[in-house]
C-alpha cells in the first residue's frame, strides 16, 4: 500500500452519468487497512469536457518533522487547496485569485503529530506544529492551557492539565476519501474522519468535508461531530482560520456584524477602539484578542470579512450563529519572522480555559449518540467592486443595530 | 525490508524431522536490522499431513493512529490469536469455540505507541491505547498514577510522576520470531523481546512467548523478565486480561479459590458481597475492584474461571502463586459504549500506586543479572459438561478452606 | 523515495576536476520532499586513484525503538564515523586506530525521537535515548531539568519545566547532504540542517558539518546556529562527547589547560583533588562533575586530552574558548552495566539549570538574524610517542600558569 499508485483510468466522461453514485476513491481507511502514499485524478480522465481543468492529488511529505505526512492538493481550476489528513484534516492553505488564505508561521514544516508533545512548555506544545490556514481546536477542550476538573476511572473528581487548543489537530484521519459528484456541477469533495476517543474519556467522531465546484471562487467546510459515548459529553470547537499577507497588511480591515465586542484581557483593551483595523508588522507586538457576539440574519446566518488595505482583495466567512455563537478575533501583528498573522475564529465559545468557559455557560454538551453540525462557507473577492459588495453584505446584516464595545475585559476568576 | 515478503516454500513435510532444530523465522530484529511488513506460513507448506490446518501470518495496519502497527495472527485450526508486537507483544484478542477473549473498547484502533503520551490526563495517557485482551502492566512500575520517589543522576532522592500501568505495553518489540517445533505436536510459538531500558533507570529485558498446539483449545504465555543492571531493581507486573461479551453478560460468574477478598476502595466495598457476580451493561456504573489472595495447590498452582450466564462457555486461567501471588478482579460493567468489561489480573502486586504497594511489601526486587519467570495457561470450554468440570477444579483447589471477605478496603495512606 | 537507491555511477575520476563545484548528494530534504532509505558512494566510483579507499553509506535501522532511524556511515580509510540524522545529526561512534570514541550505554538501540518524551521522569526523558558519542545539548536550553521563566503568548511571564539537555538531539534533520571536494585532498563532508522552531518560541537553525580527509586520523565538526527570530534569543549549547573503554579504564587520565576547576556539587567536591584521574568500573558510583575554566593560547584555542592507562591511546579535542568558554568534565565510572562513561563537554555554559546559568551570566543571546559558529577538532593518537606529544601540547598551553582547584562547589540558589 506504500507504493505510488496512479489511477490509470481511461474512462472519458465517467462523471457524465447524472444520478449515478458519486465517484469515490478511498485514500486511507483504518477499517479496511488502506493507506495510499500517492494518488491523483483529474478532469482529463474523469470529465474531459469540463470547461475548467481540475485535479485532486495526494502525496507524502519527507524530511525533518514532516516525514510521512499525507497531503492532498485540490485544484478546482481557480483555487488550490492543500489539506493535511495527518494533522486532523487541517487545511494548510488556499491560493488563487491573487490571494492566499494562510500565513508564514515560524513553523515551516508540516509537523507530524509524532513530534508534538501537547504538554510541553506548560501546555503550549501545540504551538510547535501551528502553521495551518484552518486548524480545528477541540474537541474535548479548546482554548488556553491550565487546570480543569474531570471525573477519573474510580469516579472521583480529579484535576488535569488542559493543553492549548486540544487534541483534534494532532490526530491523523482514520478514513480519507475523495468524492466527486456525477451530477453537474461535479462538486469535488475531500472527506475525512478523525476520532478523538479514549477509555474513560470522550468518544468523539468528526466527519469533515471540504468541497468546491470546478471553476468556483468559493468553497465550503461541513463538519459533523458525534458523541459515541453513553453519557453527555462536553464539547468545545474553535475554527482557527489564520491570515498573513497579502490580505493582512497595514490598513487591512476586519468587518463583522457585531452585537458586542469585549477585549480578552487588559492588553486587548488597549486597542479595542480600533479592533477592526490592522497595523503592519510591528516588532515586539503582543497579541490582542477580541471576543465578539455576532448579529445574524433571521435565518441565523452571519458573515465576517477580511479585506486588504486597497479594498481590492478580500475573503469572507459565512456561518450560523446557532452552530457557532461566538467569534474570536486574534490580532498578532508582530514582526514577520515571529508570525505576522490574524485569526478569524468562530467557535462554540471563546478561547479561555474550559474551566472559565464553563462558568460563563459556553461549554455545550452533546447527548449520547447525538451529532452537531458546523458549516463554514468561504469566498474570495478580487477587485474593488466585488469587495465593496461583500462589505455591503456585512453592513446589511448589522443594519441599524448597535455594537456595544466594552473597554474592559470580562472579569474571569 | 518494507515490501511484502511471501514465503514461497515448497518443502512439504519440512516439519516432519523429529529432533531437528525448530523451524524459525525472524520477523523483526533490531540486532540484525530486520523488519518484515508481511509474511505468512501455514501447515500447507510445512506440514501437509497435519490433521488440522494452521497458519501464522504477519501484516501491517494502516490508517489513523494504527498506521504502521505490526500484527501477527496465529490460527491453530481451532483458535485464532492476534498479537501486536508494536504494542509490547500484547494480545489483542483470541477467538474460537464460540467465545472471544477480548472486549469492545471505546479505543477502536490498535494505537501505535507514537501516539501515546503516558503523562497526559494526569498520568492516564495509557487509556488512549487500551483495548487489548491481554496487556502487560509494568515493568518498572504498574498500577495507579501518582508521585513516587526515585534516585536521580546526582544520587539524590527525587520525585517522579508514575503513569498508569507503566511503559511496557507501549514499547515495540525489538526481536520477534515465529518458532515451530519439528517434533509433534508441532507447537506453534510467537516469541518477542521487549526492552524497558534507560540510562539512570531500569534495564529490563522481557522475553515473551505465546504458544499453542495445532487443534488445541488451550494456550500458554511464558514470560521471562531479566534485570540487566548492576543494582537491585524493583519490578511490578500485572497481567491485565480483559473480557467483554459473550463471556461477560448479566449473570456471568467469576470463580476463584480465594483465601481473602478485599475491596480496593469504598466504591468496591459496596458490592463486595457479590464480587463474583456480574451485572449487565449499566449506564453510569463506576468500576469496582477487588484484591484477592488466591489459595493454591501444593505445587503452588491456582486457577480462576470466568463463565457465562448459561454456564456453557468459559475461560480458565492457571498460574503459580509463587510467580504471581496477588490477583485483581476489575469489574467495569458500564454501558457498552463506555467499555463493558471485566479484568482478571494476576500480578506481583495490586494496582495501587507503587508508593503504596511498597509500603505493603508487594514490590519485589530483581538482583543484578537475575530473571523471573511468569507462566499463564488459558483454556476455553464449550458446553455445560466442560464448564462444570472446570468449575469443579476451582472448587477442588479451594477445598474446605475458608474465604475471608473484607467489608472495608485496606487503609492506604 | 522509500526504496533502496544505489548510485550506479560509472564516472571514474569524477572527483579529479579541481576547481569545480564539489560532488553533492542530497539524502534528505524537507524543502524538496526527498528522503532516501539507502544510498552509497565510494572512492571506487568517484576517485579510483585514491591512495586510500573510502566510502559513505546511508541506511535505515529496524526493530524496536529504532525502526526507521537514518544512519550514515563514513569510512575515510582509517576512521569509521556513524552519524544519526534522525537524532539531530548526533554521532553515535567513531572507530579506528584501535580506539573507539563512544561508550556502552544501557540504551542499546538508536532510539527514534518518536519514542522520547522529554518530560517523563521529572524531565529526564532525554536519558531514554542517550547513547551517542557526541550529542548536542541545547539550543533554547541545556543542562538540568527544572522550572524556569519565559514570556508566553499573552506577554506574561510564565513558568515552564525545562527538560534535561533540551530538544535538539531529538529533532530529525530537515536537510542532509554528502559533499565531497573535487580539489585534493577531497575532503568528505556530511552536512545537516536541524531546526528548533516554534510559534511563540525560538527560531533556531543549526547547520552542522562533520568532515574528514581520506586516510586522516582527525576530523572536524563545524556548526553554525542562526537566530531567525525578530528578537534577541537566549542560546545554550553543550557538546556532550562521551567515552567508555578502551580509552576509559582504571588509570586513564584527563588533561586540560585549566585556569580553575570547580566541583559541580558536594559529591564532586569529594573527588576534586583527583579530578583528572579515572577509576575502573565501580558499582554504586555516583557521578562527579567538574566545571572547568580553560586557559587558551593567544588565538583563543585550547585543547583537552583523554588518554588510556598505558598512555598509548588517546583522543584530543581542540576548540576556541571564544566560542565555547566553559568546559564540563563528567565522571560516571559506575558499573559497566549502568554505563561506565566520562563526558568531555565544552559549552556556552555549565549544565546547571538555565535559571542558575542566567544568574551567573553564562546564557548568551543571539541577535535577530545573527549566527554563532562552533568548531571542534578531534584527533586520535596511537603509540606512546604520539600520545606524549599530544600531552605536551596541553602542557604548553597551560605553561607556567596556575590552576585554581576549588574544594567547594559554587553557591547556587
Amino acid at each position: 500500500m506504500r507504493n505510488l499508485l496512479c489511477l490509470a483510468m481511461t474512462l472519458p466522461g465517467i462523471l457524465n452519468a447524472p444520478g449515478a453514485e458519486p465517484f469515490r476513491q478511498v485514500l486511507t481507511s483504518a477499517t479496511d487497512g488502506v493507506h495510499l502514499e500517492g494518488w491523483q485524478v483529474s478532469s482529463r480522465e474523469l470529465d474531459p469536457q469540463s470547461p475548467v481543468p481540475w485535479s485532486v492529488q495526494k502525496h507524502t511529505l519527507h524530511g525533518g518533522k514532516q516525514e510521512g505526512v499525507d497531503v492532498i492538493v485540490v485544484d478546482n481550476g481557480k483555487l488550490r487547496f492543500t489539506l493535511v489528513p495527518t494533522r486532523g484534516m487541517g487545511v494548510l492553505r488556499v491560493e488563487g485569485r491573487g490571494v492566499r488564505l494562510g500565513w508564514d508561521s515560524p513553523v515551516q514544516e508540516v509537523v507530524h503529530p509524532h513530534y508534538i508533545n501537547l504538554q510541553s512548555r506548560g501546555g503550549l506544545g501545540w504551538l510547535e506544529g501551528f502553521n495551518e490556514w484552518l486548524v480545528r481546536c477541540g474537541l474535548e477542550f479548546a482554548g488556553h492551557p491550565g487546570k480543569d476538573k474531570f471525573i477519573n476511572n474510580v469516579g472521583d473528581q480529579a484535576e488535569m492539565d488542559l493543553t492549548l487548543h486540544g487534541k483534534i489537530a494532532n490526530i491523523p484521519a482514520s478514513e480519507v476519501e475523495v468524492v466527486i459528484d456525477r451530477d453537474p456541477p461535479h462538486r469535488l469533495r475531500v472527506r475525512g474522519q478523525v476520532n478523538e476517543r479514549m477509555f474513560y474519556g470522550p468518544k468523539f467522531e468528526l466527519w469533515t468535508e471540504l468541497s468546491t465546484e470546478p471553476g468556483a471562487d468559493s468553497f465550503r467546510i461541513d463538519d459533523t461531530v458525534t458523541n459515541h459515548g453513553a453519557d453527555d459529553q462536553e464539547l468545545q470547537v474553535i475554527y482557527h482560520t489564520n491570515y498573513g499577507p497579502p490580505l493582512l497588511q497595514a490598513g487591512a480591515r476586519f468587518l463583522a456584524a457585531a452585537k458586542r465586542v469585549v477585549p480578552f484581557n487588559a492588553r486587548a483593551a488597549e486597542g479595542v477602539a480600533h479592533y477592526g483595523e490592522y497595523a503592519g508588522p510591528t516588532k515586539g507586538f503582543i497579541e490582542q484578542v477580541y471576543c465578539l457576539y455576532p448579529y445574524a440574519e433571521a435565518d441565523g446566518r452571519t458573515m465576517v470579512l477580511l479585506e486588504n488595505a486597497a479594498a481590492d482583495r478580500a475573503v469572507s466567512l459565512r456561518f450560523s450563529v446557532e452552530q457557532l455563537p461566538y467569534f474570536t478575533l486574534w490580532k498578532n501583528t508582530t514582526a514577520v519572522e515571529e508570525g505576522y498573522v490574524t485569526g478569524l475564529e468562530p467557535g462554540t465559545g471563546f478561547p479561555y480555559n474550559r474551566r472559565i468557559e464553563r462558568q460563563f455557560g459556553r461549554v455545550p454538551k452533546l447527548k449520547p449518540g447525538a451529532s452537531r453540525r458546523f458549516t463554514l462557507e468561504f469566498a474570495l473577492y478580487a477587485g474593488k467592486a466585488q469587495v465593496s459588495r461583500a462589505a455591503a453584505e456585512v453592513e446589511r446584516i448589522q443594519g441599524d443595530r448597535q455594537t456595544q464595545v466594552d473597554t474592559e475585559p470580562a472579569k474571569v476568576e
